[in-house]
């Protein structure tokens, strides 16, 4: 499997997503700003994968800083990073999480900060990947055998430090001896399921079929589907869930064919700020996704466009939130925080 | 606004369908094999359409034939039109009707013969239209005004002789000075929304805005769609709708929200012969319509595809069925038989 990103000697390597599987292309960020546009550009994408990029920002940043005036440039650099994408709360809690570290070194040498936030950085990544692992461990067990299980966008190894949440299920149940088949959702206008879901599983040799987002209820109507396992972007207090555009239509159509529907996530995606999903800011994304398919025109030009790249699911159609910690269940204002320790 | 289809000394005169709106092609069928084919690759398409073309194609190929076999080279070119698309059963219908009249003919000379039928298939046409403007009467009412109307796929002039069936009652409301903006979903693989619809009411200066499929439910739940009308390739006598894939989910997702599900259809849609859409034969696509745009791929080589061309939504999460002689609503095993007159 590609590595999705890593910290190097030069700089941040990461794969580039936006030309995945027509191009296995990797670029470098050498500085803060190089790892900004990145994320906005979704050179790199899928929460936890934005947390590790986030983390490894704040660090390369701090590598290139000017050490007398190195608080004042955390600030510019963790602000920058914050402004590229608003929904997935991992984002935030990547550069919190390294912003306190080094608040906590005021005063140790600049080499002394420069190098706990490399290893902080490579921290976040190592730690992703194990609780992949452990989300796949919990989650193995609700996929029924002998059926497709149906996913939408990507929350595979390229949307993590590795391994994958929602993928990460479907591996563990794969490896624990389960007959498991897959239908991936393209996802337009991105195309995630189709470009990356499809391009991750053919690589493990998980039977995948591609299906446009709208197949997804004709096959759950038909009984085709055993689950539904998605990843998500940020988890409100009371379980709902905002998640890439068009997982919302999956989990209604879900509930109304009486297919279970599962959100596998590690606990940093969790937002108990927020008491309901209506709190999460949904990024707008420019038209040209919708209207251009690696810049071929699809629609006539001068039409209107909308484009939220994430939708909210309400908490009545999740059937439980796969972490790290174990399976959340309703009523999630009680399991949540419980699983999250807090 | 541009001609779908027209029957001119040189041939069945169609605009190519695939192409639109990148190049306003024409494409001139000077013999049945042409028409059948034109309709397999879907350069015509929608239902009414359809059927138009299979009337054109049936008139088209008695005039080559030999008028000492006529009879026997009916039924080749019928046999022929009738095995290029499965679903719409508009398509047998119109076969159907010239074949009817044919026969009825038999014994008159061939001169006369090829006359009537040419004179029929013109009326197809005729008929479709002024039956497209009484759908359109009928459904303007239902249209809740100052808020979207959402649809999918392509239920307008360009899948009917003109004017449309879905499109049709939209341009109606229009006409009767209500204040109608549309979501047009951008309908996979094949983006008869993107393409086709956005491109008509941008001609007709009706608001449109394309979003992909996976967006409906969002927007549905959001409160911005006023009511959903769609066409239909074939309803049962229980009032299940075959219509292009995905209009399933977007009446799951429009009755979860209160949201009002007409179809627009003319009464040759109704196969009153079927007792529930599950007998409708679905037509299952090549997968390059799904794994490439306009020839460039969106998913790696190699990986499974299904692509079923259409959907059955069970009649109960239908509010009405417009035709030309009414709004058909539930128990629909009485009011279609009804309004069909038999």
């Amino acid at each position: 499997m590609v590595e999705t990103i890593q910290w190097t000697a030069d700089g941040v390597v990461m794969i580039d997503q936006t030309v995945l599987p027509r191009e296995t292309k990797f670029v470098t960020c050498r500085d803060y700003k190089e790892v900004a546009v990145a994320i906005k550009d979704m050179i790199i994408r899928g929460a936890p994968a934005i947390g590790v990029a986030a983390a490894m920002g704040v660090a390369i940043g701090v590598q290139k800083c000017d050490p007398a005036a190195w608080r004042a440039e955390l600030e510019t650099i963790c602000d920058t990073l914050a402004r590229t994408r608003p929904t997935a709360v991992n984002l935030f809690w990547a550069i919190d999480r390294m912003k306190r570290l080094a608040l906590s070194l005021e005063g140790k040498p600049i080499e002394e900060i420069r190098a706990r936030l490399i290893e902080e950085a490579v921290r976040v990544y190592e730690e992703d990947i194990a609780i992949n692992k452990a989300i796949g461990a919990n989650g193995a067990g609700l996929v029924p055998d002998g059926k497709r299980v149906l996913t939408h966008c990507n929350a595979g190894a390229l949307a993590t430090a590795g391994y994958g949440t929602a993928l990460g299920v479907i591996r563990a149940a794969v490896e624990a001896g389960k007959q498991i088949a897959v239908y991936a959702d393209e996802t337009r206008p991105f195309l995630q399921g189709a470009r990356l879901t499809a391009w991750e599983l053919q690589q493990d040799g998980i039977d995948t079929k591609i299906i446009t987002d709208n197949m997804a209820g004709h096959f759950l109507r038909a009984g085709k589907i055993g689950c539904v396992v998605v990843g998500a972007d940020r988890i409100a207090r009371n379980g709902d869930v905002a998640n890439k555009i068009g997982t919302y239509s999956v989990a209604v159509l879900a509930k109304e064919n009486g297919v279970p529907f599962y959100v596998a996530a590690p606990i940093s995606t969790l937002d108990l700020t927020l008491t309901s999903g209506e709190q999460i800011p949904i990024e707008e994304r420019p038209a040209a996704e919708v209207t251009h398919v690696f810049g071929v025109a699809v629609a006539p030009d001068g039409i209107g466009v909308e484009n939220p790249a994430f939708d909210v699911t309400p908490n009545r159609y999740v059937t439980g939130i796969i972490t790290e910690k174990g399976v959340a269940t309703a009523p999630y204002e009680e399991s949540l925080p419980r699983l999250a320790g807090m």
